[in-house]
């Protein structure tokens, strides 16, 4: 059976993501990737959630890449993660530059090493507005770097790319996915803080999907 | 004025490629990849090119994504380098799995990070044989990638796409180059070896190119 590599970020829409593909039978191999990110939480989150789906879990160290980054709140201790609304412009201080392009490199070289025929991510409608490298577009094109990138075709799988938040918690109510495992706060403390970006995304796709949110806020 | 990111081993297409730029009177920043090549000698290489050109210089570390390359002979020294023609489907082994992507997205997380309007990278014609990643279909589909990574569009140069080796040597002599301050063979000894599917390329190149190769083989 054909193998695929998942970009799996501990949080709610990559975890849905490999545990629909799990559910369809698919054999999966997670990748997270550390750049060094504040929230740190999430790849220990990842790990838990791919121990409970007996998947394989890869985490690729990019940590050394912090001089190309540059200063932004989500790998520079020095720069304050927003509050506030995650589509707000202030958000643009979490983007790693160019992050998604180089997560679906890595998961690409991996694809390669492991002989695997995708490299599957959760890219949602709801990131569109403040990420750029989650359009449909920037993906389609990068679907076809990969397909070109070796002899033996790798193609990119997004699913979520027209759906929103909402429609992934229901999706991982309906699979039954552990969303209690699931890290989104971008604070990094023990508890989800309820009050940056991720966190107010997060309350908000619970309650519009009508799912109870098994979160615990510090507030 | 706007800034290129080029993206430089040390070797001579990438070296002829950041002084055709700095000839054109463009801001360059170089960028070089360590990928625990064992071939180490092509980072000291860099160096002293940028030196010469005096042109900002930064190396990505990406060694700690060796679990991730699996075994190759370029990262793993267990893997012996073949020698022989370059074309040969025994270079194969030489290749780092989705190695130009990833080279291509750092230089992009870079380049957004300083503001930079390009990324420039050296792949050729010669190249396309046994590089998948280095076809112009490949680069293309970067290149659209790219453009759409940001909202600030950053786009992919590649002037030697259609180019063989001997033009670029022709171009280097032409302008100047230091080629004797590059560095091709994947050895890694403190001379050229002279054999490799690299330095058989090397010698060819110059021979055909009917430039005096300054090159010390060691055999």
């Amino acid at each position: 059976m054909s193998k695929t590599v998942v970009i799996h970020s501990g949080g709610i829409d990559s975890t849905v993501l490999l545990a629909k593909l799990v559910a369809e039978g698919r054999e999966v191999h997670a990748l997270s990737v550390d750049y060094g990110q504040r929230h740190r939480r999430e790849l220990v989150a990842a790990e838990a959630i791919c121990r409970y789906y007996q998947v394989p879990h890869q985490v690729a160290d990019l940590r050394a890449l912090a001089p190309i980054f540059g200063a932004n709140a989500l790998t520079n201790q020095k720069v304050a993660v927003p509050e506030g609304h995650y589509e707000e412009v202030s958000m643009k201080a979490t983007v790693v530059p160019n992050r998604n392009m180089l997560l679906i490199a890595v998961a690409g070289s991996l694809a390669m090493s492991l002989q695997a025929s995708s490299v599957a991510y959760g890219a949602h409608s709801g990131d569109h507005a403040i990420y750029p490298d989650c359009r449909p577009e920037f993906a389609d094109a990068l679907d076809r770097a990969l397909r070109l990138a070796d002899w033996h075709e790798i193609i990119l799988e997004r699913p979520f790319v027209g759906w929103n938040k909402t429609l992934i918690v229901q999706e991982g109510a309906r699979l039954k996915v552990p969303l209690e495992l699931t890290w989104s706060c971008y604070v990094g403390g023990d508890k989800h803080c309820g009050r940056c970006g991720t966190c107010v995304e997060r309350r908000e796709a619970f309650k519009l999907a009508g799912v109870v949110d098994p979160t615990v806020y510090a507030s």
